[in-house]
């Protein structure tokens, strides 16, 4: 069923849908048409059709979509009827975040040891993870089928990390380092830049300052 | 010079030039040529071109841009001449992550507040911040003329919270909540949805797995 010319914006819509259809099948609803989906999500009805055309169209009929069917099939697009194991590279408060949040265990993303170049944290709990000297990391990649190293290094390690992780059998990095990585094709990056981020808010905000305010005026909250 | 009818996909570009053309610059380069860009950037030179016309093109003449002019456009563009004021609503991991980054000082984005519900974290230093109670949040946000709250809180909170934010003053919002916000239009919000970025991951893993793998296979590099 998946289709492999589909654009990456089409896959980065995916998770958004999921999380929309998640959150309608716990409040009960059943059916849903792509003009309420539209609605509630925000973006347009044909948006909507047009993406999902591009898994067959999930078999809209009558009235709209069958909301835990949807659900199930874009998660099962997204991989995560599968488990995947992780490692994070870097003990920092990033790392630890990313350790702590139980959401991604429930979609099947496990992490399975965290990594860290200074001595002093060899041995750290981390949630059950004991953080491991860098040494160790191809090793353990190995042994525990890892699928997906998550960087929260700075940018100079990063790219040796990556590297190094290329020479192992990782599918994936999840890339907090503010550099572009180059790693073998095999090697799936998805780069979360917050820099880019803050600075893309930054631009709409000034923009948004630099139009006509009719009406309001900033400081008149006071 | 800004225009009102540029992109989201531009804007979100921009931050990436900024920091190769910093690169650039770091590394004593004066003049690029489009082409140049293209090559380090693994973007197409047209599409640079194209980027570029939305701001008037820089003025490329002769032998390319020039490197230091570029990069300073650009950031004045991104609005990183003026400084922006921020609170971090949320002292747990992430939140204490993002205080802790250096880089945003650099480019203007000043953390001058932390704010957190629980009591046990009232007063706790991060960097050089003390956490301090919600109730405390609206009034601290006029008196420090802050621009941008930084949501590091469950969903179910963040809704609370934002609906309150929209109340200030404030003029964006920089939210790592799992949920989408609504507030009014004034306030620009710029999502960092982690798990719908390490669900893309998934996705690109699984339909790279399901490729041709011609002549790469899985477990071979053992």
């Amino acid at each position: 069923m998946e289709n492999k010319e589909i654009s990456q914006a089409v896959i980065g819509r995916l998770p958004r849908y999921f999380r929309f259809l998640g959150e309608l099948k716990d409040e009960g609803v059943e059916r849903i048409s792509s003009q309420e989906l539209s609605d509630i999500m925000n973006v347009t009805a044909s948006q909507i059709r047009q993406d999902f055309n591009n898994f067959g169209g999930f078999g809209q009929q009558g009235y709209g979509y069958n909301v835990e069917y949807l659900y199930e099939e874009i998660g099962r697009i997204l991989g995560l009827d599968k488990t995947h194991n992780l490692i994070i590279i870097g003990a920092g408060n990033l790392g630890q975040a990313l350790a702590n949040y139980t959401n991604f265990e429930r979609r099947g993303f496990l992490f399975k040891g965290i990594f860290d170049c200074d001595p002093t944290l060899y041995g750290k709990k981390i949630r059950s993870m004991e953080v491991k000297p860098m040494e160790e990391m191809e090793d353990f990649v190995r042994a525990n089928e890892i699928d997906m190293a998550v960087l929260t290094i700075p940018k100079t390690g990063a790219v040796e990390v990556a590297g190094r992780l290329a020479r192992t059998g990782i599918r994936g990095i999840w890339n907090f380092a503010h550099v572009d990585l180059n790693v073998p094709e095999r090697i799936q990056v998805e780069n979360v830049h917050l820099s880019d981020s803050l600075m893309k808010l930054a631009y709409n905000i000034n923009r948004f300052e630099n139009m006509d305010l009719s009406g309001f005026e900033r400081g008149s909250y006071v």
